[in-house]
């Protein structure tokens, strides 16, 4: 295999790939330079006051030069809600259109259908922040696209289109409301998601922008989260998502006593930090663990009175709560997770809306994540180097998302991985990880039920945690306690063949998914 | 002068200057096809969330590598209280610099020292929308810049940043509210100015952003008008400019009977144009009788009970009563002229802040000033083919702004002119305009106090006109009455010294200014 490489993860990364091209293998979590110019896009003309509307979607697609090879991308705001991936890519495939990539913010369980359209051959390159269901599924255990997958983090999703590496050729923009030049806001109507922070930078970039929406509003909009000076048509449907789809539940506290326990633990290494100080930053990620030690700082915030400048990421109605107690100053949002939080978005000017790059993209002059105090992730798997999985399960299938992860890993001041020690008979600290989406130079410290493990670069918090005595152990004991009541996991079996390539957020390569037997 | 050619509006126009390079010469107001990308920034790499304040306007220079032969830009929200263009410029003179090109969206009375900086050679070249006060006469009547300084139109100076024609080294952002990460908002601190729509294009398209303001805020900024991932550094000075030079008073209606007749006259033809019917948007320039059209108007819309869909441009006082009385639905807003705007902008969700290039710029996919119905404009002379000056006087010195008057007349469904027939001994119009700002064709109708004229490519208005009896006679009628009564006006003495070039907003060159004697 004289055409693979080490990486600084000792993952094998190949340097070129067919239909895809050279590969830069992933150096070290701050070590890429980045080079040139930004892209960009052709310079329009537009001196007609008229609306935009067009009959539909194929409609938008011929005006908009659809041809074999291009690139559309969608944002998935809708979740599992979302209609407009499989009706656009309906259309193409009954154009007799193939060989189209699709770069997807995120896929979930609804997309299946295209799984028959990838075996058609219309659909020949995927990139996206995950996939989840049966399209995982498919992609991980059969080898139906010739070109591997590019599994990107949110952060560096915007950073790929900006700096060219992805050029889209037709951005579809799942507007809850819109208006008939094309201002669109998230806000409104019967699918109202809140923020659009990924659908912005693949507005700014693509050549063409078409604004799908089934509630038509008076000009202009208001507010207007995506501008008409870039969108080319607006399309009226009657139907672009399902509302219980879009959002979700998971925003109250878990009531699993292992993962409160876990949450308890992790308010108290955060307190530990010294981090939870006036004007600190915080985000959660998604999980049960996650979202309960907000809980827990919560209190001790309220005791101590003790204010938080902002929280960030994708936004739940617990935060939101937080917000509106004056506990956090504003919110910093890219995606809202919940109805409370859709109207916080369209009611409170605290809570803002932040762009994808905005957020978490490495290459721009200063992204949130950046400024983030302490972050709280999940994982699936965790290495003895710190390396984090939330990509792939332990049978080597693609069933969840690269997100803000490694972004806010590398971001945050504390990255603290929460995780239960086993996911029923499955250690969650393994010899090595199935696939690393976060390098753990960039993760601190993981906490489980039955002890930490801190990373040993930092050793200042080590003996902060130690002197409180948080129950600090090496991840080698915590990896030796899980086997001993579970036995050793059996090593995963992949073939060579290369299903996925996973972007660390700077554009190079941390590591490939392999098909799974 | 076999340089020279002529444009479609007769004008002679140079085919090259030395130091400016090819011009184009302006064809007809919808003629030019842009060709090409748009001009791409260079990709930064930034993976400190440390604060971004250095010491000094001097080290964000030399922070930002300030050299010979650079362009810096500045945006104009705080009008004649602006004190960041001075400040700068003496910096870059102490420092020894010279031949620098000023992008300026506009340019006041206050800023006379320049004059200064321009004869020892630091400034070489401005780009501006206008000039006011001393500054405009010393470089109409002397040649003190070897190149002539470009006057570019609200909607022109993003489209020429966006094409990369203005390639901007520096942009300095006056901020009256910044955070240390340089999240910048116009609506907190001493020297709020409410929208920030002019600095916008300057802060995505230059190569260094500097943040200069004398109201640092806690980390995150709220609300965010320019985001931190657009700025390099951020200065904090004691002032950066004067809060009584920054808001202007001018927004009662004028008392002026001449004025108000001319308001009247113009809103009954408007009402006679059959314009004013729900849903409608307006626009009204500076200048008395402008915002006296929007007094009557308003009369009109409670009688009938008739509901705007917005007005736009820079926002007073007067307009946001009408939106709060429900009269109009939203205002969409560059700039706020008083205080009364700052505070809407600030507290009413509905009263929407937007870049120039939203408000007015011909090549992106839709600019604001496509959607208006009506657009009320000023003019210090208009010719007998309706070409409208309002950058120069009749003695030939800059003092007045190109605006967004070409980018409103050209893309409004109705565009009038309000003036009174004469300016002391001066009638406004002409058998030539000094020079000319806004091309005829794009002009409807002029209205003065003793009578209207319309634009005879617009034979529908001129029968509506007619039909409801408002006075409509020919704009040859029009000159020969105001001749009748002051004589004809001396032609003004010129040299053939090209000092200003006028660009029209597609980037062509529709006058020249010529030195005056």
């Amino acid at each position: 295999m004289s055409n693979m490489i080490k990486n600084a993860i000792n993952r094998e990364i190949p340097k070129y790939i067919e239909g895809i091209g050279e590969l830069k293998a992933f150096g070290g979590a701050f070590a890429y330079n980045p080079e040139g110019k930004k892209a960009a896009t052709k310079i329009p003309k537009t001196f007609t006051g008229k609306n935009k509307i067009i009959e539909n979607i194929k409609t938008s697609l011929e005006l908009c030069g659809i041809k074999n090879g291009m690139t559309i991308s969608f944002h998935h705001h809708f979740r599992n809600g979302d209609y407009l991936v499989n009706m656009v890519v309906e259309e193409i495939d009954k154009m007799g259109i193939r060989d189209i990539t699709l770069a997807a913010s995120s896929l979930q369980s609804i997309h299946a259908p295209l799984i028959d359209y990838i075996k058609k051959g219309v659909i020949t390159g995927i990139q996206t922040s995950g996939i989840r269901g049966k399209l995982g599924e498919v992609v991980s255990r059969e080898k139906i696209l010739d070109k591997p997958i590019i599994i990107r983090s949110h952060g560096g999703r915007p950073r790929a289109i900006e700096s060219g590496e992805t050029k889209i050729d037709i951005a579809f923009i799942a507007a809850p409301a819109a208006d008939a030049y094309g201002n669109v806001n998230g806000v409104e109507g019967p699918t109202a998601c809140g923020a659009m922070g990924y659908a912005m930078t693949d507005a700014e970039y693509a050549d063409k922008v078409v604004v799908v929406t089934d509630y038509l509003v008076p000009y202009p909009a208001c507010p207007i989260s995506i501008t008409q000076t870039l969108v080319d048509y607006v399309v009226v449907v009657d139907e672009i998502g399902n509302p219980k789809g879009i959002v979700s539940d998971a925003t109250r506290i878990t009531k699993n006593p292992m993962e409160l326990l876990i949450a308890q633990k992790a308010s108290e290494a955060i307190i530990t930090s010294g981090l939870i100080r006036e004007g600190f930053s915080f985000q959660a990620g998604s999980g049960g663990a996650s979202l309960g030690v907000a809980h827990f700082l919560r209190q001790k915030m309220r005791q101590e009175g003790i204010t938080g400048s902002f929280a960030a990421g994708g936004i739940t109605g617990y935060l939101v709560d937080m917000l509106e107690e004056g506990l956090f100053k504003s919110l910093l949002d890219v995606q809202c997770f919940d109805l409370k939080a859709i109207e916080s978005i369209k009611n409170n000017p605290n809570h803002m809306e932040m762009s994808a790059s905005f957020y978490a993209n490495p290459h721009n002059k200063g992204c949130v994540a950046n400024q983030l105090d302490i972050m709280v992730l999940s994982a699936t798997e965790i290495d003895l180097d710190f390396n984090v999985n939330v990509i792939t399960g332990s049978n080597g299938i693609v069933m969840g998302a690269s997100g803000g992860h490694s972004d806010t890993a590398a971001g945050s001041k504390l990255s603290i991985v929460v995780a239960p020690l086993l996911r029923g008979r499955l250690p969650i600290v393994v010899d090595e990880a199935t696939n690393v989406i976060t390098p753990g130079e960039t993760i601190d410290a993981v906490i489980t039920e039955r002890g930490i493990a801190v990373n040993p670069k930092r050793k200042d918090l080590l003996d902060l945690f130690k002197d409180a005595k948080l129950g600090v152990m090496s991840i080698y004991d915590l990896k030796e306690i899980a086997e001993k009541l579970v036995g050793k996991p059996r090593k995963i079996e992949t073939t060579d063949e290369i299903v996925g390539l996973i972007e660390y957020r700077d554009g190079t390569i941390i590591d490939t998914i392999r098909r799974a037997k």
